[in-house]
């Protein structure tokens, strides 16, 4: 295989913890000049991850990219509560509990991050067609555990790596630095590069304040209690950050 | 592995003599009433493959959908010549003779096969979500020669049908029929098969008639010659059929 050698970063960006803590990392390694973020509207019920994508961008100074792609998610919500004309519901239960009552969870995107992937190395190649590229990829440890979502586990990656690989002529390829972390050693990895969590989102509800009792609040609620922190977003419901979680 | 065993077909149909060819061999396996049809716009500078595609679904009596995803390929104009925009004009050279100047044709779309596979596995799973499906893909050995389109390389289908076998939780497949047949080898099967390939198109300026000089219509002409059959489109220029290739 030839020496890869990246000199521009691409990060898709939900405007969550992963993937904003990703965003540090690339301005850290490739400097603010180098780094392009982008963010896929796909015709989930709520766009605020959009704005935090959007505003995590411009706190770090980075060219932005955002795109509306929902018409091709739009057979999507037959199976899937996350997206706008779903008839099922968000479950406010932990993915460890969905799987073991549904066998997947009903938040589960099909191939979201395939197609995500796939995106980003279509503009990858376009922008800099005379570059080495790497595509910072968010998906962790958690995400893959026990199969919870099947396209954010090491062979998912690795698969997609391969394809793009080989499609890109080998000049772009997916960087997978958060892939043996749990939320919490991704949180403690954002702490000390001075992500900025204020900025972001994760509760699958979009209100002003985060719900703190879906999944996904669940797990950032602990990643932050883990690490001995406040969480700097505002929450519905009391919050005893001291509680061992 | 588990054995697979699909009960659905979807098929990508750009409208050509290949897509076309998989869509009457996906009837003849599956059933037209199993087998639903894909057109993708991805801001080709001319959209005459939609309204072929569609009249293939119809002749054949399968279900079709057709998405305008030009969103995600807005800055693909950049290196591609075939995206509206684009400031290259089309090369009338055979890919063997683009590939000998300049590395790679100038009608390479980035990732465009990557990006196609994924909405593809998308669509599978959200309209079959209690089913097994074939994804058929039409690739063939031609396309693969020389590495004039890296992902038509039976390598690419390799690590995208790992992607989605992964992401579907092993419920989507690719099948690849044409993968190890040249372009005369594809036009002879489909001959047998009974394609419309009246309806078909291949000419990558997609005026009324085809130009006959572009490299696809090149290769289209010559793999009817192979076959001693007169292709039943209508040309700009005369063509002597009965002339060896």
């Amino acid at each position: 295989m030839n020496e890869f050698k990246a000199t521009k970063a691409l990060v898709l960006n939900s405007g969550g913890c992963d993937s904003s803590t990703l965003v540090s990392l690339a301005v850290k390694e490739f400097g603010a000049d180098n780094v392009i973020t982008a963010s896929l509207y796909y015709g989930q019920k709520h766009d605020k991850e959009l704005k935090c994508a959007k505003d995590i961008a411009e706190f770090y100074g980075v060219k932005h990219i955002e795109e509306d792609i929902s018409c091709v998610m739009k057979y999507a919500g037959e199976v899937c509560s996350l997206i706008k004309g779903s008839k099922d519901e968000l479950i406010d239960k932990s993915y460890a509990e969905q799987i073991a009552e549904n066998g997947s969870p009903n938040s589960e995107v099909p191939f979201r991050n395939g197609l995500f992937l796939s995106i980003a190395a279509a503009y990858a190649i376009s922008l800099f067609p005379h570059e080495e590229v790497a595509i910072f990829y968010g998906a962790h440890a958690d995400d893959a555990a026990g199969n919870a979502y099947p396209d954010c586990t090491s062979e998912f990656a690795d698969a997609m790596d391969n394809a793009i690989m080989i499609g890109s002529r080998n000049k772009v390829r997916l960087i997978r630095p958060l892939i043996n972390k749990n939320k919490s050693q991704v949180v403690s990895l954002g702490l000390k590069l001075g992500t900025p969590y204020h900025l972001t989102t994760s509760c699958y509800h979009g209100r002003d304040k985060a719900c703190g009792v879906c999944g996904t609040c669940r797990d950032r609620i602990a990643a932050f209690k883990a690490n001995h922190t406040r969480d700097p977003i505002d929450y519905e419901i009391d919050i005893d950050w001291e509680e061992d979680k």
